[in-house]
C-alpha cells in the first residue's frame, strides 16, 4: 500500500457526517421504483437458515466460514419441560429462547459500512477510534433504516451455463455487462445488484471444497457496479470477491472488493444469501427489501432479505 | 379453562400440516396491494435500538420488560485494538462483533406461533411436545420466510387526542371501527395492522410507569381484528393486549389475546414497535415488509419492520 | 438394555434424598490425610487454557472434541479502548470481560450427577423429569460444595513406557494393580485417582489423530476404582473411557464407564485435564483441590484442578 | 491525580517481566503451611449460586450489582426433551448446557492484576495497550494457577457485635490489629485474609437497601494488609472497599483499595463470597484454596473458593 491512498471516491459527496453512504441514493423515486418492480406478488426469503445447537452439530450443516463461532440456539423454556412438571400459568404455555450469533462469515448477513477500513479512517473519514468494544460510535449498522429498492438479479452460473462456477472463476465488468443486456436490464443509481454463483450448493455436496476456495466478482467488475451507483449488492458466496485455497482474497489493498464497495463508496453487501428458488423463479428485477437489526455500533447483522417478485 | 376448549377458529383451514397460518392469507394479489400501497417513496424503520454492553448500563436505557436478559453486543476486534497495536492483515483492518439476544421483551420482535398455547397443542394441533431443547419442530420461526403485505396504521393515541395512552386504556372493536371509518380505510384479508398507543415513549419519560401497566388491545378488538383475517398485528406497547399494575393481562384464557391470535387464529404478533416517526408521517395505509431472522426452531426474532411508504 | 437394570451399586447407600453421592465419602479423616498429603509445598494447575474469539482460531487451537460449541471469551472494556479516547472515571481504568462456556468436549471439566443416566431414573432414583431447561433440580453441579482429599497420581504412559498410550489403549483392572503396588500406594474411599493417558499432548502433534479415537479405562478398571469407593476419577483424556475411530465408547450400557461411576455409584468424573508437569514431577500421592462453580442446575462445570504436591 | 503518581510498591520486585504479583509469595513453606492449617477436616464453600434463566427472575434473586449483565444458564439437552420424544442414543441420555457469565459484580468472583490501572501501566509497568478485545495479553488471570495457603479469617461484624454491618462502616487498620489480637493471629507473607461484612445477607432482606452503599475495608487497612504481604483479600461485599449511596468509592486515586492491592502491590482481590457458614465455624486459621479458571486474557473469573478447616 502506498502511502498515498487513491482518493476514495464517495467521501463528502453526501456531506462530511454522512454515515450512511450508497442509502442516499434511496430517494422517493428509486423507493417506488422497487415497489413498481412487483409483478406477480410473490415473497421469497434469500436467507439461509440459522442452526444452533450445543449438543447436536447442527450448525455445521449450513454453509460457514470455518474456525468462525457457529450460532448457538437455547430454549429456556420449551413443550418438554410441561410434560416434565413445568406448570404453565393461568394454563398458557409459553416457549421463550436466545440466540448468539456472530454474524460475519456465519450466516447470510449484510456487513455495516463500520466493517472494514484502512489506515485511521472508516468510511467518509470517520476516525477508526470510534470503533470501541462498546460498538463502532460512527457508521454502525444501525445506522440504515433499511433498504427497499429494485432488485437486480444477474444469474452468473445460469449465464455461464454452469450449475455452480468454479473456485476460480471470476465475475468481470464484460460478464456484467452481457448478462444486463441479455436482460435488457439497466443498472441505475439505488439498485441492489444479487449475484448468483451456486456457490453455497457446494457446501452440501462437499464442505471441504466449499472452503478451498470460491468463486466471485473481480475488481473490474466491482468498479463497475460502483460507477453505476448501486446501493448494495448481495450474492451467494461468503465474500463477494472470489477467494483463492487459502481462504484469502487475490486482489491487493487497491483492488480489494469489500476496500472498493464499504470503504471508498459506501455501498453495502450483503453474503451467503440462499438463492437457489430466486434462481428457479429467475425474474430479471424485483422488488428488494432488507432490514438490518437495529443493533447499536454493529459491524453488521444477521438479515433475511426479500425478493418480491 | 372447561377441559373442552374452545373451538380453536383456524385450524385445519389450511390442512393439517400447516405452520404457517395467516401467511396463508398472502396472496398475490395480496402482497401486489401491498406494493401499490407505496406512495411517497419512504422508507421508515419501526424496530427500536438493540444496545448492549456488558460494562454500561446502555442496554437498560432502552425498553424492555423488567428482569428479562437484556440484549449484549461485544466487539471481537475493533478500531482501538489497532491504535493499541493488532496488525491488520496486509492493511485491511476489519471490524467484528458477536450479540446475544433474547427476544421477547427486550427488543422489537415477532412471535412465531409456537410461543404460545394451550394444553399439549400447538397452533394447528401440533403436538406441543416438539418444542424441545433445540427448538421448535413445529411452528418455529423459520416457517414464514416473511411479510410483505399492506400495512393499516391505527394511530389509537391520536384518536383520542392523546399524546400517550393511559395503562388502563383499552382498544376495543369501536375504536377500530371508528377509526377505520374516519380514514376510510376497510381492513381485509393479509392486511398486517399496526397500532400506535405511544406506550414506548413512556419509558423514556419514567421506566417505573412504564412497568406499572400498559394500554393495549381489549379482547373484542382482537376478535374483530381476527374475523378480518388479518395476517399480523403489531404495537408499540410489549404485549398487544394491556397489561395491569403487575405486568399480567387481565383476560382469561379465552379471551387472552395471544391465544386468540396465535394459537387459535395463527396471526402473527409483533410487540415493543417503535412507531414515532410512523405516527408522523401519518399514512392511512402502506406497504408493510418484515422478515424475521430464518432461526430453526425459534420461537420468534428480533425484527426491523419497515414500513414503506 | 434390557427392561430390568441392573441395580445400581450406591443407590440409598446414603439416604433416598442423598444427591452427591460418593462426596459422603469426604469424611473429617478423609480431607485431613488430603492436607497430610502435601509434601514439597508445590501448587499444579492440572486445567487446560481456556481460549476464546470470535476474530480468530486461537479456541480450535486448544484440545476439543469436533463439533463442540467452543469458548468464547469477549473483553466489553479493554487497554484499546482507553487509547480510543475512552475516558477512564476519576483516572481508574477498568477492563472487564464476559465468557460463553459449553463445558462438556470443550475444556477441563467436571460431570455433575445429572449428566447421564439411563431410563427415567438420575443417581439414586432421582426422576429425570427434574431436569428441564432451567436446570436440573436433581443432582445438578451446585450440589458439590468442593471435593479436597487425597490424589492417586496414575502414570499409565509412563508405566507401559510410552508418551503417549495408543487409541486402542485400555487401562484395566491389572493395569491399576500393579501401578498402586509398584507405587506402594492402597487405594482407598475417599481418594481422588488422576489418570494420565498423554493424550492430552496428541493433539498438538495432530488434531486429527486426536479425533481418531482415545485410550481410556477398561470396564473391568472402572468397576476396581469403584469398589474402592474413590470419590472422583479425572484423566487427560476427553471421556475417561477409550473411544473408537467414531469418537463412540464400545461398551455396552453395563458396561459403560460414565453409566458405572456417575450413575450407579455417584463418583464425580473430570475430563480433560492437563497432566504433563504432574506427570515431570511424578509424585504418588497429593492433595487434590477442585471447587465446580457453584451453577444451580448444571450439568457440570469447567474447573482448573489443583494439585498440592 | 498528580502527573507523576506515587511509586508503586511491588513493581520490579520480582523481576519486569512478572505477571503474578503476589503470588510469588507463594513459597513451598506458606503452601504447606496452608495444609498445616487443616484441622477439622471439613469443606466449605464460600461461594453464592449462580442462577440463570431467561424466562424467569432467578438470576435476580442472588447478590449482584444493579444493571450488571447477569449469568445466562441454558440447558442444550435436559430431561423434559427425552419426555418429549428424543431419543436417548443407546439408552444413554445426556444432560448438557452452556454458561453466559461476566464475573465482575453478579458473582464470587477473582479479580486478575489486570481488572484495573492507572494511566497507561498495568500493575509491573506492563503496558495497557496489552489489554485488547481478545483479552490482556499481560496480566490475566490465566497467569495465576491457583491459590493454596494460610486463610485468616476476619469477621468483622461479630468483632462489632453486628449481624450486618452498617454501609458507612469502613473497617480500619486498627480493626485488623484488634482481631488478629483477640484471635491470636498474626497475618504473614503469602496468608490470604478473609473480610466478613454480613452485607451479602442484607440482599436476601432488602436489594435496595444492598444497593444504597456498602461497608468495607478503609484505605489504612488497605495499606495495613499490604504491609504484610498478603497474597490475596476477599470479602462478602461487592468491592472490598466501602461504596457511597451512589454505588462509587470514596477514596481518591491515591486511597483506592483496587489500586493499592491489585496495581501497586499485585494482590488479588475475591468479591462477593459467602461467609456465613464459615462465620458459624469461625476458625481462626483454615487452609484457603481457590482456582480461576484458566480463561486466557481473563480480567477475572468466576470462582469457588474453599475453606478447608
Amino acid at each position: 500500500m502506498s502511502d498515498t491512498p487513491p482518493e476514495p471516491h464517495n467521501w463528502g459527496r453526501w456531506g462530511d457526517d454522512d454515515q450512511i453512504g450508497a442509502a442516499n441514493l434511496l430517494t422517493p423515486d428509486v423507493v417506488k421504483a422497487g415497489a413498481g418492480a412487483v409483478a406477480r406478488g410473490r415473497v421469497l426469503s434469500l436467507s439461509l437458515p440459522i442452526k444452533g445447537s450445543t449438543s447436536s452439530n447442527a450448525p455445521c450443516t449450513v454453509p460457514h466460514l470455518r474456525g468462525r463461532p457457529l450460532p448457538q440456539h437455547f430454549m429456556s423454556i420449551d413443550g418438554g419441560d410441561y410434560l416434565a412438571g413445568a406448570k404453565p400459568p393461568a394454563g398458557l404455555s409459553i416457549a421463550d429462547d436466545a440466540l448468539i450469533v456472530s454474524p460475519h462469515g456465519t450466516t447470510t448477513h449484510m456487513d455495516a459500512l463500520c466493517h472494514m477500513w484502512n489506515g485511521s479512517r472508516l468510511y467518509n473519514g470517520h476516525d477508526s477510534a470510534r470503533i470501541r468494544s462498546y460498538g463502532a460510535l460512527r457508521c454502525g449498522i444501525e445506522q440504515l433504516p433499511g433498504i427497499a429498492t429494485r432488485g437486480v438479479f444477474l444469474d452468473v452460473a445460469r449465464h455461464r451455463g454452469r450449475d455452480i462456477l468454479d473456485p476460480a472463476d471470476r465475475i468481470t465488468a464484460a460478464d456484467l455487462e452481457a448478462m444486463c443486456a441479455a436482460a435488457g436490464v439497466t443498472i441505475g443509481a439505488g439498485d441492489a445488484v444479487v449475484l448468483r454463483t451456486g456457490w453455497t450448493k457446494q457446501f452440501y455436496r462437499s464442505a471441504d471444497t466449499y472452503w478451498g476456495g470460491e468463486p466471485g466478482l473481480a475488481t473490474d467488475g466491482a468498479l463497475w457496479l460502483a460507477e453505476r451507483d448501486v446501493v448494495a449488492v448481495a450474492a451467494d458466496n461468503s465474500a463477494i470477491c472470489g477467494l483463492n485455497a487459502q481462504g484469502g482474497a487475490d486482489e491487493d489493498l487497491d483492488g480489494d472488493i469489500h476496500m472498493i464497495f464499504l470503504w471508498r463508496h459506501g455501498i453495502y453487501l450483503m453474503e451467503m444469501l440462499w438463492l437457489e428458488e430466486l434462481a428457479e423463479a429467475a425474474p430479471a428485477t424485483f422488488q428488494f427489501v432488507v432490514a438490518p437489526l437495529k443493533i447499536v455500533g454493529g459491524t453488521g447483522s444477521p438479515i433475511n432479505p426479500l425478493a418480491i417478485l
